[in-house]
């Protein structure tokens, strides 16, 4: 059944479905609940290129044994705050989990935690780490490294990952805070999106494989195009953003014994995830009311016209949560139809998903 | 005696200059001895703009009773690894170089060290306490906050401050590497260098208090003029740089108790420090080997025409170290008129500082 708007899924029930879809794929229940709640909160955020939009790459990974779906997943403690996660080459939602798990346990004694992460997958939305620690009171801080899609400035062609950073803090009237970002000009997904609509990319987004300037969509994914660092030109800071993309190789491919996305020797994806406990910082107390002040000043800011309020990183997510947990998921078409074959294919029922 | 060409001063000699100098204005020997090697270190490395081009506004500081010169710095220390450090007002590089040596103290023990700074000042370049991380195996974390001269995504004029992000981690046969960077388009002094140069800015760097963009720096000083946060436009990923913008000011200014560079409760300036020690990770033996093969990786990436090898975050400072520290350090005829100024006002020795 085909149609052009989207359809609205009960966000509980869409969690029930991915779940069932990981154990059809000999997750265990337990694991397969986790990554399918991950995934999902995603799309409760309105970070649809990372909800379950990707369930079925993920299944496929792991019937095609690509993904292990059983990992036994090491955690080796390196001091009192330093812990060095191995995989396993799990489910990337199941073992930054546990990673960061650790990290909130090493916090919650000796006031900060730092995990990293090797033999892993893609783990979804970096939001939902970070917010694991921000819902503790703590300062979450996340990087994850797959891939490698990005141009060195003035490089021809792909060199590096289109890394994440991701970082939390609780608020208090407003908040939490939530800036979960790659320090490039745009991700693959975005790309997808226009592709699929037929526009095309703004300039200076992206590069061929001899480093000319494109901006047809098709272009890039047809001859391996790289995308820019944020900056995009020398005179707007793209070694800025390669710089915070170097930055995120060290922390989570250097750091977990991996070697960072030009080399890639411990599995596809890398992670680090740190949190810092608030309330072990003498001058923590006031945090939450400073934050409430800070936004409000945000929002209290003249703009020109057209422009709209500004918001605080995480604003436009959190209302979308809000939102999408009372009305439900809308989903595109083409996931819709995605999720249908999954659910032919596995015999999972999907009909009691949608919302009338 | 005025000349078009810089003159070259001996680093040794013009430390104890600068120091005589801090001395001058009541600088204990110690302190002023630490703050001028921390600022003529900024000039080894080629950061002009945070060096003794700075001398004059510090000393001009501490004489107005701006800055404290024996500031009593309390640490309060919040757990294992979390501390938070009151600057009394003093120089921000004495009270900077307390803060960083606190989190080496704790990371040599608990394996990671964090501590804020408030009631602080401008602190010269951040890439000198993340090296401090560097030099002892540790990767070295850095955030500074102090004005408030960039515009929010849509706004009208100034806003937040234009804070510095800093991270540095050790090489072996290459590196240290330094990343030391505003996620803006753009610092003040480059817009005063373009000024003295009577250039303009590139388009995007800035708008006025109307929030129409403008490219005359003379305008930016004239008329309150606001710097944009890294990506510049919508489309470009102006919100990233504003979230980076942001994220500082929560790490240095609401964990510090002050409040942010739109507040300001405790002082001009507020700091934050991380270092990790990279020995406490279980994956950590790599570390050294692994960053040597990933800059050997960026100097083997093919380039395109006119564009040169791809660097690695400090490279070209540390190059500029080693030249500068072998040759000397070249001062700008400003500069030089700058410092003589000071040696007459202070009764200070200066023509021992210039080599032949």
């Amino acid at each position: 059944m085909k149609s052009d708007t989207p359809r609205k899924a009960d966000p509980q029930k869409l969690v029930r479905f991915a779940s069932a879809a990981f154990q059809a794929a000999a997750v265990p229940a337990g694991d397969a609940d986790l990554a399918a709640k991950i995934l999902v909160d995603a799309d409760l955020r309105g970070i649809d290129s990372h909800g379950v939009m990707n369930l079925g790459g993920y299944i496929q990974g792991l019937r095609s044994g690509g993904i292990n779906p059983r990992p036994d997943i090491t955690i080796s403690v390196g001091s009192p705050t330093t812990a060095s996660v191995d995989g396993d080459n799990g489910l990337g939602p199941v073992v930054s989990h546990r990673a960061m798990e650790e990290c909130l346990r090493m916090a919650k004694v000796y006031g900060t935690g730092w995990a990293t992460a090797c033999n892993s997958n893609h783990s979804g939305a970096g939001a939902y780490y970070v917010l694991m620690a921000a819902a503790q009171g703590m300062i979450g801080m996340h990087s994850s490294s797959g891939g490698s899609t990005v141009a060195a400035p003035g490089g021809k062609g792909r060199l590096i990952g289109n890394n994440v950073l991701a970082f939390a803090a609780p608020g208090k009237t407003h908040g939490p805070f939530v800036l979960d970002m790659a320090p490039t000009m745009a991700i693959a997904n975005k790309l997808h999106m226009l592709q699929w609509q037929g526009k095309t990319m703004p300039e200076g987004w992206a590069i061929d494989s001899e480093g000319r300037p494109i901006t047809d969509p098709t272009v890039y994914f047809a001859t391996e195009g790289a995308i820019l660092p944020l900056g995009s030109t020398a005179a707007n800071g793209v070694h800025k953003g390669f710089g915070l993309l170097l930055l995120s190789d060290i922390l989570t491919g250097l750091l977990s014994g991996d070697g960072g996305s030009m080399f890639r020797r411990k599995g596809a994806h890398t992670h680090v995830f740190g949190a810092l406990r608030i309330d072990a910082f003498p001058t923590g107390g006031d945090f939450a009311d400073l934050m409430d002040a800070m936004i409000e000043k945000l929002h209290a800011t003249p703009t020109v016209e057209g422009a709209g309020r500004v918001r605080y990183p995480g604003e436009r997510g959190n209302m979308t949560y809000r939102e999408r947990s009372a009305n439900g998921i809308p989903l595109r078409p083409n996931v819709v139809e995605a999720l249908e074959g999954m659910s032919r294919e596995l015999h999972l029922r999907l009909d009691d998903v949608w919302r009338a």
